[in-house]
């Protein structure tokens, strides 16, 4: 089943509204979740908005709590999220890094205290439509053993950079970096097949790419082994430092993924190049990345962030496809 | 063999002042090549500095070229390196992006047509120095395949990011996006041992750790392979962007690895915190890093910057380890 997106930006909208939030958020929020679905990220798109919606009912999330501006200088600026509605804050944690840079060059928000951003690719493509490079990271609850270690104390801390084009194709990546998500080796498992590369230890203490055993240890793997291990570390202490906020290790001591900290900085192109001129730099770095000779006739050499173009032209065109059950449930709310 | 650092310094420093510098700016160089040996980086230390010497003497570097400031916009500059030296014209521009921070939290220098930095992380831990979290990166020619090609068409361009401490040890992370150095492939095949990981394809197209090999084809693998191949495109479009430099596939045309691109982004965390509060932050999320389940009793669970900082105090103590014949030839000349 395929449902159009302005429909389930819709009754997205329509949920959250009768769920306490402003016309304006619920629409804002509505958008960030449609959005995610259409783009194919659909584990936190329509799959996780019924999970937000029980956080709401029970009261875990306030829908008028908004983040506020602690502390200011220059071009820097210290929010405090009060554990609000996590996208909401992020988008407008990034929205005030771009106004920032638009003056200055560079903007940085560095968002404490705030709830899960659902898919961190969503501010760095916002920051795109803004015009600006964005780069933006959060961190996680301890997920993953550090290099050398057994037990979970870093996060995978989600790392997101992207490119502006006017067309509206930005260049972006959204990587966690552990080599798969909790949600790809779940998916791996129900589907009984095995990763694409090894993800994490057995029982045994091997690298495996059995998402069963990993499951069994949790032992997930950072990319590029050590590699990750490192920058997850270097991207918590930033963000801590900055935001003066949860470390992973806080967060590990709530119970819930809450309270995380999320770093936005915005550099606005345009104060150096025309748009042209960041068109024809950006085309023709893809286009030669793209004229590369693929390993086999069937592999299409990608540049980051076409594979989330093509399935935003896809839904767009036919529909986001939805778990019935999933979307029912939503029509009902 | 092993030299002091202040000797290694100060033979650097009379080589560089015979070659043509100025007798700061040998200085400045002097330490820059010493330091990355005294961090046990030796490969960008005392066993590059005759390569180095070699360009000099071909009149290949011009050690009186200085990179200028093409355009400036709020807290963000645009350098033109004139292909001069390297490390010199980066660690001005590092020195410039720490400089802008103090005034303004963040400052960022977009520097372009620059020889090759050596080392990142010693602007990452120049910017920490001066008590700012550092965060770079270098183009390089291409040198790896994207994901899903055969042939070589993005950069391994490192990424660097450092966070201060008081006391001076720094955390630290300077990762090349390919999972080795070409350095370290060949090091292993030299020594007749396997990577600890697969680091490349065969020539069958298979991933092997067996560094001969990987030699065969020179496909060496990105780090977490798709993910290493996506950060590298988007930290080469940044950087094009912001300097309208030159892109990976552009040094590619240039024969030799020159002209690279390189971002420096300094953050004053001072703004916000004062060095006790950072200092206790990071201290904490070290400490609870390093309180970790260790995989076995030999493995002892380091923090990113760690391994250098054991390199810098063994060898500040017992004096730097050299080839003896380098060692000679430096004093030769």
């Amino acid at each position: 089943m395929r449902v159009a997106y302005e429909t389930m930006v819709k009754e997205f909208a329509r949920v959250l509204e009768k769920k306490g939030f402003t016309a304006q958020d619920a629409q804002d929020a509505a958008v960030i979740f449609a959005q995610n679905s259409l783009a194919g990220v659909y584990s936190h798109g329509l799959n996780r908005f019924p999970r937000v919606v029980s956080y709401l009912e029970k009261g875990e999330i306030d829908p008028n709590v908004r983040a506020t501006c602690e502390m200011s200088s220059g071009v820097m600026e210290r929010w405090d999220g009060h554990r609000g509605f996590g996208p909401l804050n992020a988008k407008r944690a990034m929205d005030r890094a771009c106004e920032i840079a638009k003056e200055h060059g560079v903007g940085l928000v560095a968002l404490g205290n705030n709830n899960h951003w659902m898919r961190g690719g969503t501010y760095g493509w916002l920051a795109a439509d803004n015009g600006c490079i964005g780069i933006c990271w959060s961190n996680t609850m301890p997920n993953m053993p550090a290099w050398g270690a057994k037990d979970r104390k870093i996060g995978n801390n989600p790392l997101i950079m992207a490119v502006p084009r006017s067309n509206g194709c930005h260049a972006l990546i959204d990587c966690a970096v552990s080599q798969f998500s909790y949600g790809k080796i779940e998916d791996c498992r129900l589907r009984g097949v095995q990763l694409p590369v090894p993800g994490g230890y057995d029982t045994k203490g091997q690298l495996t790419t059995d998402p069963a055993e990993i499951e069994k240890t949790w032992r997930v793997l950072p990319m590029g082994y050590w590699k990750g291990s490192g920058l997850s570390i270097v991207l918590d202490l930033i963000a801590t430092v900055l935001t003066n906020g949860n470390s992973v290790q806080k967060i590990g001591t709530f119970g819930d993924e809450v309270g995380l900290t999320q770093i936005m900085i915005a550099i606005d192109p345009s104060k150096f190049n025309t748009t042209e001129e960041t068109d024809a730099i950006v085309d023709a770095i893809i286009a030669d990345v793209k004229s590369s000779e693929p390993v086999n006739e069937q592999t299409n050499v990608m540049y980051p962030g076409e594979p989330e173009l093509r399935n935003i032209s896809e839904n767009k065109e036919q529909g986001i496809p939805v778990i019935e059950e999933v979307w029912q449930s939503v029509l009902d709310m």
